[in-house]
């Protein structure tokens, strides 16, 4: 935090500050959690959950990090130009099409049906060696993975499989973010059956915990792990204070303030009334930049310490926030106020947009002027 | 459409097809509805509502939109790049720090506030030639804008303007997306009193419409409009079938599909639960995409003319609908399903998701295949 602004800082209506020395703090945390010798992998999807893969993954790799999974192809051909000696692993398979140019970058698919699995061996037995390849198992999610029939074709038909190099067998939990959600012991269970019942599933590791299935336990922890969310700083559970450090901090830009003190409506569709005196401040951020319209008249930001509510409708690039209770030398234009900060998470500002804080990070605009903050010299992990 | 994807379209999740002949029809139809001579100018800040400001603002400017409006500096810059020689305006006025850059690049700012109008005087002052600038006066909205004390201060001191070179006075309406709101005839008499009060502010053209208030009538058109939304095929009022031709087309991509036969649940938190014989396809497109989660267990989709629900919670990557009512030969792996298309316009969508048709534009995702169709040989506007 340098105290004289950038040239394109000072120009930005919002700044948005991500700690890579937290991101790697909280994967170490949870490598900490999990039995010796089991590989703790980072999920950077989305543009890794919308705070910049290009620099989110090179931070975790130079921690340790050596394993990585992305939802798309495309996510997967990105990651490989930035780690070329990655590990790498694409959740949602590999059409026809993408196949080839997946193996020929070294990624590896997560096949998700028999159908997939169909097209990855006639592509092994076509080109005559092995494809490189992961199943996914359904165990209850109910959206990609092997379902119930197809698990039986396998089991009388194991050749099924001939010519898949499998390196990972893996399924996916639906609710683990609630500990006591009786579905997360019936998609363990299911998992074991699964692998219990094709010996090739049962020979190669296995991958079940994401974030919030690590905190389920070493039963739920196998032989990877793939947190997303808590590298970020978001809360793996519902049930205790989160464990994680802080990743995001952002920061909107006041541009005007003014005193009230007639009644008057306040932003689109007059959506807020002021009543008696109150000094007003618009700060440089909206919905086009992630700050939500369902926030409105319900989020809050600080200036300081200090609490300050959002008034009348979220506007596509402004907000208005209720500032008198702020010493005026304080809400000046040019001031920042912090929209996700140490008084406020994603997860605390996305309970008042009535959404998960994973939406919030996803959602975060492009016109934030963003800074990284290093983290420090690595240590082995 | 070609029959036969790309490479690129094949290995994405989503395909976002906007039609700029449709935006180029749509900015010539509000222009037809002003008075002779008066200027229909185009807002694209947000990255032109979500679309693309470097390929909408080249189109509207082959149409002949010469005057265009941003949000901030940054994007002014971004489109000076694009088109040299047109006309831009930035709402959130100048800084001390961007004064100077945004009148190199030739950029005229909306000056907001008293403070903002003697910085740029000062400016103008220092370097012995007048600055080019709009006034934005505050009209009831509060929000940004000349306050009545700062109207006051100005016309009672009208020095205070020297060393502008006045370009537009300007206000903006808080409530014409609602024809019969009491506010928008109480903004229209509190403008022309401002303008009627400071005779500098009468001696330039003024801007007071946007796309609602094109639709008001003559007497809110002034002598530039500047419409956003309709441009992009959103409702311009709440009132009356919508005008304007739609500009997007959202498509997902199935990536598997299965047959249900016992009682389960879908997606995370075990959010919707399948009690008879159904179909479930699961498809590329999720929140980080601005799929919003608001749309969990609301949203629809169509498969060709039939409506298919949304069921379950609305992942990151994936979305799960329920296909029974589609013949199984359609609903299969690579068929595409339109989230925002022709039976379902980004308004409808938005009324699902609970939030607003320019909230879903400007949160469209990084992640799709974007498909932009020419606009037509230009005539003549």
């Amino acid at each position: 935090m340098s105290p004289e602004p950038s040239a394109t800082e000072s120009l930005a209506g919002g700044i948005l500050r991500i700690d890579l020395g937290a991101l790697v703090a909280n994967w170490r945390l949870l490598k900490g959690k999990l039995a010796k010798g089991a590989t703790c992998a980072a999920v950077v999807k989305a543009d890794a959950y919308g705070l910049g893969m290009a620099e989110v993954a090179p931070a975790l790799y130079q921690a340790g990090c050596r394993v990585f999974f992305v939802a798309l192809a495309e996510e997967a051909f990105a990651l490989r130009a930035l780690l070329p000696d990655a590990e790498i692993h694409v959740f949602s398979g590999a059409t026809d099409a993408s196949l080839s140019e997946l193996l020929r970058h070294g990624i590896i698919p997560v096949l998700n049906s028999l159908p997939q699995i169909d097209a990855a061996t006639a592509h092994a037995k076509a080109r005559g060696k092995p494809v490189a390849a992961d199943v996914h198992v359904d165990s209850g999610m109910n959206r990609l993975g092997l379902e119930a029939s197809e698990l039986a074709a396998i089991a009388s038909a194991p050749a099924r499989l001939a010519g898949l190099d499998l390196r990972l067998v893996m399924s996916h939990l639906a609710c683990a973010d609630e500990p006591a959600h009786p579905l997360s012991a019936q998609q363990l269970a299911a998992f074991k059956a699964a692998r219990a019942r094709i010996p090739a599933f049962a020979a190669v590791p296995a991958s079940f915990a994401n974030s919030a299935g690590i905190f389920l336990g070493a039963d739920y922890h196998f032989d990877l792990a793939r947190p997303g969310a808590a590298l970020y700083g978001l809360k793996p559970h519902n049930s205790a204070p989160n464990p994680m450090a802080q990743v995001v901090r952002l920061q909107g830009k006041i541009l005007q303030v003014r005193d009230v003190d007639t009644p008057m409506t306040v932003g689109y569709g007059a959506a807020h009334r002021v009543t008696g005196k109150a000094r007003i401040a618009t700060v440089g951020v909206g919905y086009a930049d992630g700050y939500r319209q369902s926030l409105t008249n319900r989020g809050h930001a600080y200036l300081g310490d200090i609490r300050v509510p959002v008034v009348g409708r979220v506007s596509m690039d402004l907000i208005a926030l209720d500032v008198s209770q702020v010493p005026a030398a304080l809400a000046v234009p040019g001031a920042v106020v912090d929209l996700i900060g140490p008084h406020h998470d994603a997860d605390a500002l996305a309970g008042e947009a009535q959404t998960i804080g994973y939406e919030i990070l996803t959602g975060l605009g492009r016109r934030f002027h963003r800074i990284y903050v290093p983290a420090k010299e690595s240590q082995p992990a």
